[in-house]
C-alpha cells in the first residue's frame, strides 16, 4: 500500500471525528458562543494535508500485536490535528499573517465578523488568542476520557513543549540582530518545530497507544534526519521555487532563520538589511541576489539529500511490519521528490 | 482555624512545588532558552493571594475519610498556580497591561530584554505568548505523572474551558456597541470567570481528589454565590474606592462590561463613549458622573450583601468537617469586608 492509499482509508474518519470530538467536549457554551464554535470548527475543517494524524494512525498499526480499538485511535489522531489548528492560530497572530490554508486566517475571520460590532481594533486577535486556549482545552478534556497510559500523557505533553521551544527560537531568531557564526540553529528549529512535531511524535505516540515496549530511540533515530530535510527543503522552496521559477519573500520580509541563511556565508550588511522590520523592494532584491550568489542553496539540497537517504535507509532495519514500512518510505520519498 | 492560619501552613510549600513542577516538567530546552525559563519561574513566583492553590488544598481536607498524601497534592495545587500564571500572561497580552503583581508583565520583562538584541517590536507579546502557552504544556505533563482518575482529569478540563468562555464574553462585550438590556452579562461573566474558576473548582478539584462520592451540585450551589458576589464587589472597589475616596478608570478606559454597567440605568449617548476606544478626561469625568448618578452602586451591593449570605448559610449546611467549614466560611466573610 502506498501512503495515498492510506490516506484515503482514513481522511474522511478523521474529519468526522474532529467535529465530533469539538461539539461533544464542548461542555456548555453561554449562547452568545456558539456561533464562534461553529466557526472554529469549520477553521478547523478547512481543506489539510492531515499529514500528523495519519502518521498517529500508521504509528499505530505498525507494531500492534492484536486488534486496534479505532474508535479510540481517530479520537487520539482528531485531538492532534485539533492541537495543530490551536498552535497555528497562535502562529498566526505572531507571525500577523492574514491567510491560512489559502483563507482568512482565525484572528483576520473574526475580526471581520465583529467590527461593526465592537470598536477594540484588536478584536479579531484577541478572540482568536481565547480560542486558541479553548481549543487545547477540549483536547485534553477529550484525552481525559480515554483511559491512557501515564506514559502516553506524558509524551504527548513532550511532544508540544518540544514544540513551543521550537517555536520560541524562532521568535528570538526571526528579525535578530545578530551574525549566525557557530551551530546551525536553523536544523534545530527544524528538529524541534517540524522532525519532532511534524513526524517523529506523532507516530511515536501511535505506536505507544499499540506497543509500549518498543525502543523510542530506534525510531526517534530514523524519522528524525527526514523531519530536518523536510524543513530544510520547505525553506528553499518557500524562497526558490524551481518549478515555478518564482521567489516568494515572506520568510525575508519575516527575517526568518531558515537553512538558506545558516547555510550561507554573509557579511555583516547583509545581517543588518536582513533584521530589518521594513525593507524595501531593493533590499529585498539585496537579499535574493546575495542568497544566490552564496552557494546556500546547494549546500542546503545536500544536506537535505544526505538527512532524508540517512532517514530511508535506518526505516528499513526498524521491525516495524511490512505494509507500514511501504507506506512510511512511500510518504519520506513523497516527501523527498515533491 | 480561621483562613489565615491555614494559609501560613501551606503557602511556602506550594510555593516551593511551583519552581519544582516548572524545573521537573521542562524537559530539554535549548540552551538559549534556558534564561527565560528562570524569568518565567520568577514570574509565577511574584507575591499573590494564592487562593486558588489555598482552596484546592481545602477542599482536599474538607471530606478526606483517609490521610491525604500532600506531595500529591502540593504538585496538584502548584499546577493550579501555574495555569492561573498561564492565564494571566495571555490576559495582560490582550488587555495590553503593563504591570502585573506590581511589577511589569511578562510581554514587557520579555521586551525590555530582548528589544536591543532584535528588531521585531512584537519580541515581547510574541514570546510571552509562546511562553503562555509552554507553561500550560508543562501543568499537563506534571498532572499526567500523578495517575489522577478520568473524572478528576475531565472537571480539570471543564475549569478551564468555562474560564475561557468567561474570557470569550469579556472580550466580546469590552468596547461592545451595543446596549444591555435583557439578561445581566456581567453576571455570566462573573460565574464562569470568578466563580468557577477562582473558588468552586480549585475547592471541588480538592474534593473530588480525596473523596470522589460527593455531591458536586451542593458545593456548587453554595460556592457560586459567593464567587459572583466577590467580582461585583471588585467591580465596584476596582472603580470607587470608598476607604481612599479615590476612583480609578481602568475598566472604563477598557470599557469593560463591568456590574457597575448592568445594574445602572443609560441613555444610548452613555454606551456610545463608553464603547470608544479612546476617551477623554472629560468623557471619562462624564461616564463616572453617570455612574453615580444612576445608582448601580446601591443595586449592586444590594445582590453582592444578598449573595454573599446566600453562600454562607448554604456552606453552613453542606456536610464537610468543622474545621474546613469554619475556614471556608471565615475566608468568604473576609471577601465580603476587605
Amino acid at each position: 500500500m502506498d501512503f495515498n492509499e492510506f490516506k484515503k482509508m482514513h481522511q474522511k474518519k478523521v474529519e468526522e471525528y474532529i467535529e465530533k470530538v469539538i461539539l461533544e467536549n464542548k461542555v456548555n457554551p453561554p449562547k452568545q458562543i456558539e456561533s464562534l464554535i461553529r466557526t472554529l470548527i469549520e477553521y478547523c475543517l478547512r481543506p489539510g494535508k492531515r499529514i500528523r494524524p495519519l502518521l498517529f494512525l500508521l504509528g499505530a498499526t505498525s507494531y500492534a500485536k492484536k486488534e486496534l480499538d479505532y474508535e479510540k485511535l481517530y479520537r487520539i489522531a482528531a485531538v492532534i490535528e485539533i492541537m495543530h489548528c490551536f498552535l497555528l492560530i497562535h502562529d498566526d497572530i505572531m507571525d500577523r499573517s492574514a491567510l491560512r490554508r489559502g483563507l482568512p486566517s482565525l484572528h483576520v475571520v473574526f475580526y471581520e465578523e465583529f467590527k461593526e460590532k465592537n470598536n477594540n481594533e484588536k478584536i479579531g486577535e484577541d478572540l482568536a488568542l481565547v480560542f486558541g486556549d479553548i481549543l487545547f482545552f477540549i483536547a485534553i478534556r477529550q484525552l481525559s476520557k480515554l483511559n491512557l497510559s501515564s506514559k502516553f500523557l506524558e509524551e504527548f505533553s513532550n511532544c508540544y513543549i518540544n514544540t513551543g521551544y521550537g517555536q520560541t527560537l524562532d521568535v528570538l531568531y526571526s528579525l535578530g540582530k545578530y551574525k549566525p557564526d557557530e551551530d546551525k540553529i536553523s536544523v534545530e528549529i527544524a528538529r524541534l518545530k517540524t522532525a519532532y512535531y511534524t513526524f517523529f511524535y506523532p507516530f511515536y505516540l501511535g505506536v505507544l497507544l499499540s506497543n509500549e515496549n518498543i525502543d523510542k530511540k530506534k525510531i526517534e533515530d530514523a524519522i528524525i534526519p527526514a523531519g530536518i530535510a523536510f524543513q530544510i527543503r520547505d525553506d528553499i522552496i518557500s524562497t526558490f521555487d524551481e518549478k515555478s521559477g518564482k521567489s516568494n519573500v515572506t520568510d525575508i520580509l519575516e527575517g526568518k532563520l531558515t537553512a538558506l541563511i545558516d547555510f550561507g556565508e554573509y557579511d555583516e550588511k547583509f545581517f543588518e538589511v536582513y533584521s530589518k522590520q521594513e525593507k524595501s523592494s531593493e533590499e529585498i532584491q539585496y537579499i535574493l541576489d546575495q542568497i544566490l550568489k552564496s552557494g546556500a542553496i546547494k549546500k542546503a539540497k545536500n544536506a537535505m539529500y544526505t538527512l532524508f537517504e540517512e532517514s530511508i535507509s535506518k526505516i528499513r532495519k526498524l521491525d516495524l511490519n511490512d505494509t507500514s514500512k511501504d507506506i512510511l518510505i512511500d510518504l519520506i520519498s513523497r516527501l523527498r521528490s515533491d
